[in-house]
């Protein structure tokens, strides 16, 4: 690529963000669109639905910008709970390390290598190819090298203390949280799955009598889970012709209320609607009556018990129970309102199969995902097209048309086969036995992370096909000469994919929210419902983590071979810090809480990626005639490792479970607490599942705060 | 190797091992050869030391086998605890392995590769050659290797159900040995290392704050540790000179306890011993005293804490107590007489430094052991001889010393070498930071488990250097070929070792004990003292599972390639079985338990040594031309891992820690128990470094029960 060109493509993407800002900043304003830009604020009634119109919200402003700035992190933390601070401090952490990046690369490193003559390149600075900027660059065996080699050392050094530094700081926070934070209800609840019954007694009964006698002073209470999900669509069924009902009540227009009887509501007797809806409605409830006393003997082998102490549930948590460790097993209760009750597999021999399935099954999309791709592709091959629909033939032979397939129609299925692979990652964790939306989360959030590394790096770097990539694991004496011939090439191509992939997609899809403005749209135009409920979402980890977490890698492992791309990672993550801030101010709320597990991940794939410089490092001198360099590297990954080891063992339990310490403090606290026989109250029923509460819409659909409603609302947004 | 040849070796070995079991016979019922063939029962008090002479005692009897074979399970666990009936069931579990593979191999593959064509070789059976009976011998291509391809599998399945049925068996063990015991020190205690005072504060004033704030009603005793290797020697000294003394004063023969003052006890005044003695005594306990005192204040930041409660002691093992994970790092206490006292390393840091350098010299020794032992073999080569040592031209010429030393002298200076292992791993093990004997013994059985795997397996069959053999680690899809290739060719050395270095040096060294022997022979004739202390031993676990294993691992592996070997084997572990309990009755004593802990070694590398075969097999019928039996073998060591990881699951934590209905079960019992409180007193001083204990040898030097001798009887014995 030439720098003309490269500069061309900054230019057209800079100019697509500065449209959508300024698009942006003047949508907002609209009243209309406030669903879209805040309904964190309409969730927590702070946002005015109805504004009058004026002049000045056409215009466009950057009041949003010093909004976004102006809260501390303390105030973060107390908004939006730790998992949101630790999804900031990605953004601090990586401004940090390109901060140096950029200094040392495009100080010292991009010089050197444009006085190369290895390319022999000498016309003028707007034709120059970027791998002038590159290592290629630099003259074989050339002494120029070692301040190459002193600065991978350097860097890893500073990434190194920076990682240890942000372990520590997080650490410190979740320990601080924990502190400051009131009784919750998962402190005190384990997960017992796998009960083995005594014959005879049902599962509660064995549960209340082992944990009285092994506990005696401090067994609370426990509630035995039920299989639901029939249940539960009952349910929701019934609350969405509740709302139907709800809303034509309150509608004034009465004619809507009146249809007909017959197909398409356009023949037959004239019905009134409410009564045909209060009718089903009744009908639902009553079979939601005879599901729930049936569902009242069908236990699941697994319950929530909850103990008076956190120390006592934690150290459940720890000790294996029973003697058969497949039986019996405890785990960290999730939030109340972060259970998954539809999924809930309790046999230890089932959940290690799935487990193993869903391993096997993410290895294999990962690795064979271009496959398919590639042949959904060759179908838009013109040719084949014309033998496929012979009656497309006059279209395709337009030249725009066949342009447009040809040139767009690849990258775009590639696109959308890419999009989906963070649900089909949710799918086959949630398949693993998570009970936890959290938890399929983080866990989701770590295989989308390794597809993308694999799919995205890998499959530029390594042109080839897929088992080629894999036979090359298959012989790691020679990867490093391998990455080392094929990484540098790629470097232009990743200066793209960053300004297009990393700033237009950000600006776009997360601030300017383009899809759902198009829904939002589409559904003023032809739904008739306006006032029909939104949904406020959550920062979908899963999917923001991973991307951010790529362009690290990218960085990192790019950042001695061409430092070009530094200044554009570092305006990515600059645009990101603020953009999510905003986001997280107007948009998200935080549903459930890992308490800041998402670290680690960070941590590994930056380690991941620094030995991974690493390696391309000891190839590239090998390849430049400085074995010396090659050989010298090696200590590097070995230290780096070990630093990582170190870290997993001074940080990594932490975030797993807090100390006796802190629990036992904790207890103490709350002994002298004059509120927590309430607390405890509310804690031996905080575990019941949802489905399994009592429905009472048609004796009370006037008012809109049914038991039912809260219910549901408390789930979602608690 | 011929048939003929085989038969040869494996006459002279059985000659050889009943030689030695005849001349054991006899020996054993010499009175004097008593401390060599039944320290136990001195130790018990059993044995006669002085018996009448007769003539039946002359003749060769075996009374001794009867003896061996009686003893039910039952009685050995009683007798020698957990990890003796472990021990033998290793024996078991192979006997019942390879008879199995007997049936199997002997019945039916060795006539199908006797019947095979491939090596063309017509003669008659003795000078056949051994790999007429290989799998070498079945002709290429061959429908009758599909035969050896079920015997892979079936065998597989015949080894994975005995292993899970042991697995079972031992677990059960484990806990109705923890349900019958009485209270043990250790169930009680923990260790806490890397304590951090806080200033102004002493080790044990900051233990006793912290345990009797978090654990108010169960917390009993803290003993601090304190650095003793120099009091430990002083006081070694003082006992020594202690039963000196004690040997003069009971010794008739008064002229000996005169000497002379000057050099060599021959010139100068003559003075009563026992005076000089007595006068060193007193000094030496003065200093030992002073020494006592000092260390009171020289604190180690690590103690052993003992609460009231197995359990509470076990949920402060799995909790992490501080915030900081390095510090207050709490482990399992081992029994009071399993302490290694003499190193106590207690910085978390430094024994993670300690044990990646202990892990990498291991590896480092593992892989280049053979090349400094190839070296000093080297220096056996007559013409460097004769020119390093000129003089010894005349006698080198001689044919019977040349053929001693070129045809003996390697093979003598490989198995001087291999002898000294087993002590270096104890050693690179104790400086891992373990603190208990049995760890250090398990941890240095795992390292000469793979050292031998390593040094013997793999040397034998992939000649070449070493950095060869590990360059073929690096290249792993090679790794089936090449041993394919290499594997069968050496089935006859392996069948000669195991006649060899099974059957003859299990007789003559472990049965005959030929080293304590000639010790004691030699004791006998030069020293004076013949009523000297003697050592009760106890089983070496780090040298003999291992070996054990080891052939297990031979077995398992050419189970079809080379059925011959197999009976060697089942004749090996049926005179081991009989051959260690014998010893077990007459010669070693139990002097600390691992409660079953060495298990899971034998069972990692059962299952290693099957996935070996698979490799094999698959390499195998690749190079006899059925691709699709090879590739048909490839699920097989899949399915053998998944079966691993699952027995992990089921079986390992039990082998880790006791769950806690058997602890909270145990706890209820001792409430009840009207000896608990006496067993508190006596908790509450066990974890005391015995070096601590007073000392008064002076003061009662005419008893021989002194309190320092019962404190030294105590470590070694109980």
């Amino acid at each position: 690529m030439l720098l003309s060109a490269l500069l061309t493509s900054v230019g057209i993407n800079l100019g697509l963000c500065l449209l959508y800002i300024t698009l942006y900043s003047i949508l907002r304003k609209q009243p209309g669109n406030i669903t879209v830009y805040a309904p964190r604020l309409i969730a927590e009634h702070k946002g005015e639905r109805r504004r009058q119109f004026n002049l000045e919200s056409l215009l466009p402003s950057a009041g949003w910008l010093r909004q976004a700035w102006q809260p501390t992190e303390g105030e973060l933390l107390s908004l939006f709970g730790l998992d949101a601070v630790v999804f900031m401090r990605i953004f601090i952490f990586s401004m940090r390390v390109f901060s140096f990046a950029v200094i040392v690369g495009i100080g010292i490193l991009l010089p050197i290598n444009y006085l190369g003559t290895q390319l022999s390149d000498d016309s003028d600075l707007a034709n120059t190819s970027l791998d002038t900027f590159s290592i290629s660059n630099v003259n074989d065996g050339s002494n120029w090298l070692w301040v190459h080699f002193s600065a991978a050392y350097i860097f890893s050094g500073v990434v190194c203390y920076l990682l240890y530094y942000e372990y520590s700081y997080i650490s410190d926070k979740i320990i601080s949280c924990f502190y400051s934070c009131k009784p919750l209800p998962h402190d005190f609840t384990v997960l017992v799955r796998g009960i083995s019954t005594s014959s005879g007694h049902t599962v509660s009964e064995d549960v209340e009598s082992f944990f009285t006698e092994c506990y005696p002073s401090t067994y609370l209470s426990h509630s035995v889970v039920r299989r639901t999900s029939k249940l539960q669509s009952l349910r929701s069924d019934a609350e969405k012709l509740y709302r139907k009902l709800a809303h034509l009540k309150s509608n004034r227009d009465a004619r809507r209320r009146f249809t007909r009887e017959g197909p398409l509501g356009l023949f037959g007797r004239q019905v009134d609607l409410a009564d045909h809806y209060e009718k089903k409605l009744v009908d639902l409830e009553e079979r939601v009556r005879i599901q729930q006393s049936l569902l009242a003997g069908q236990e699941v082998p697994a319950a929530f018990v909850s103990f008076k102490s956190r120390f006592v549930a934690a150290s459940t948590l720890h000790i294996q129970q029973r003697i058969n460790p497949t039986k019996w097993v405890t785990e960290q209760a999730p939030e109340p309102q972060d259970i998954h009750w539809a999924f809930f597999s309790t046999s230890f021999f089932r959940r290690w199969i799935c487990n193993l399935a869903v391993v096997a099954a993410c290895i294999a999309i990962t690795i064979l995902f271009l496959i398919p791709v590639v042949i959904v592709q060759g179908l838009t091959n013109l040719d084949q097209l014309e033998t496929y629909f012979p009656f497309l033939k006059g279209l395709l032979e337009l030249t725009f048309i066949s342009e447009v397939i040809t040139g767009y129609l690849p990258s775009l299925i590639l696109q959308q086969f890419l999009s989906l692979i963070p649900p089909v990652m949710v799918v086959l964790s949630s398949m693993q036995g998570y009970i936890a939306f959290s938890q399929i989360q983080k866990s989701a959030c770590i295989k989308v992370l390794w597809f993308t590394i694999w799919n995205v790096f890998f499959a530029n770097v390594l042109s080839g096909s897929a088992l080629y990539r894999v036979s090359l694991l298959l012989d790691p004496k020679n990867i490093p000469m391998v990455l080392a011939e094929a990484v540098p090439g790629q470097a232009s191509f990743f200066i793209a994919y960053v300004v297009t992939s990393g700033w237009t997609s950000l600006i776009s899809s997360e601030l300017f929210r383009l899809c759902p403005l198009i829904f939002h749209f589409l559904a003023k135009v032809f739904a008739r419902e306006n006032d029909e409920e939104f949904k406020v979402p959550q920062i979908p980890y899963h999917k923001e983590i991973p991307k951010i977490i790529f362009f690290g890698v990218l960085g990192t492992t790019y950042f001695f071979l061409a430092p070009l791309i530094l200044p554009f990672l570092l305006i990515y993550y600059c645009m990101g810090y603020i953009v999510f801030r905003n986001q997280l101010l107007n948009v998200y709320v935080t549903k459930y809480e890992t308490s800041g597990r998402f670290w680690p991940i960070v941590h590994n794939s930056t380690i991941f990626s620094l030995v991974l410089m690493h390696i391309i490092a000891i190839g590239i001198f090998g390849l430049k005639n400085l074995p010396l360099a090659s050989g010298l590297m090696v200590p590097l990954p070995v230290l780096t490792l070990l630093f990582n080891q170190y870290c997993q063992k001074r940080f990594l339990p932490l975030f797993k479970a807090y100390p006796a310490e802190c629990l036992i403090k904790k207890d103490r606290e709350n002994q002298n607490d004059p509120t927590i026989g309430e607390f405890y109250n509310k804690l031996a029923t905080a575990y019941e599942d949802p489905a399994m509460k009592p429905t009472q819409h048609s004796l009370s659909t006037d008012s809109r705060s049914t038991p039912l409603l809260q219910g549901a609302e408390s789930e979602n947004l608690a």
